[in-house]
């Protein structure tokens, strides 16, 4: 922190995974930060938290956990958390509906779910059985509804359209469309939120290295 | 929400695992509340944002997702969300570490890890592993590290005690201490904060069901 002017520096690795979500945030909040890629791993893991990145180094302290780090931003401006308890309440159900989505595919990627169970998490639309065992399709079209249910419109789920859970979001989405990218094809809605987040200045910023990361986050789901 | 004057109606199986940390906070908060275990939840399910509980029915609508209904809470009273940022960063990293735990015990009863990977659940201490192969001990061991660092005293790592990441850090300790009870003998912070927790009379009422929930919450995680 000492070695520059902002207020906020924000560490992950080089990868789509649980770092862009809090970087788009940061780029979208107007805050003063830096964003850094570790430079030794190893060296820097005992000195996190919780032996983990993302990290963001702040005024109070070094914070882990991606979610905890997106709140913290989102404590930082309305536009970020919400303009009214009604937005919160929606910006946090995408923040965890999307997390929901995050870990379906981290156990498709540690290999936890394999043959039929993996094919599935792409084909199937069965709503009946335990929220456990959603596919995509299932979170997709529950995210369809939502955004209907909420009132959204333009593209946007609330009045910003850059609240935290709609940065993890629109997150999640990209790391979903890397994998297939007609995967929205069937969910208009939510495909008009991908674009309209997509052409935002600071998203574009972040997907094309030139935001205050000093790079791009490369795919790191590949099925 | 017509047929009664509390402002919030929390809805949560019987049981252990998702539902218990939004009860308590709700419980400790002070707001006006009533909680309800499902009468008939294949009919209730579709009704509900994500076709799962907890939900929270409030003036803003239906949340659904426990973390979404616990920062809901959290921004009701700077008693459960933190006096200040940096409280507010502590107790969302506690409720993101426990959620960690909580995702491994899921693994757990889900079958998803097994033989000497389960036992290693139990067991191993590696830190130098992917953080998503990390035991209970690693887990653990970095809470009560977290604590020391957080200035933790009292059994408290907050000032008020009961943020809402403190509740989901109770609830997923009790989990843990009602498959192994001994679990955080090694950890006397932990223990501490346990204890101190586990004495609250908002707490007790939850535990007894002598709450605003109309019963217990019986154990889910067994191995």
């Amino acid at each position: 922190m000492a070695a520059n002017s902002s207020d906020f520096r924000y560490t992950y690795f080089k990868l789509w995974a649980k770092g862009p979500a809090a970087a788009l945030a940061l780029q979208h909040s107007g805050l003063e930060w830096e964003g850094a890629f570790p430079e030794d791993w190893k060296a820097l893991k005992p000195t996190t938290p919780f032996l983990e990145l993302p990290i963001l180094e702040t005024p109070s302290g070094t914070i882990g956990h991606e979610l905890a780090i997106l709140n913290y931003i989102g404590q930082q401006s309305q536009k970020m958390a919400g303009v009214d308890l009604t937005e919160f309440a929606i910006s946090q159900q995408l923040l965890n509906q999307a997390e929901d989505m995050y870990q379906k595919l981290s156990k498709l990627k540690s290999g936890l779910l394999s043959g039929e169970e993996a094919d599935a998490c792409w084909t199937d639309e069965n709503e009946q059985t335990h929220n456990r065992n959603f596919g995509f399709k299932v979170y997709l079209k529950l995210l369809e509804a939502f955004y209907k249910a909420s009132g959204g419109s333009g593209g946007k789920f609330t009045t910003s359209g850059v609240t935290v859970g709609e940065c993890k979001l629109f997150s999640t989405l990209h790391a979903l469309k890397l994998i297939k990218d007609n995967i929205l094809a069937d969910y208009p809605e939510l495909a008009g939120f991908y674009d309209r987040f997509a052409g935002e200045d600071a998203t574009q910023a972040i997907l094309k290295g030139e935001g205050k990361m000093p790079g791009t986050f490369d795919q790191y789901f590949k099925f």
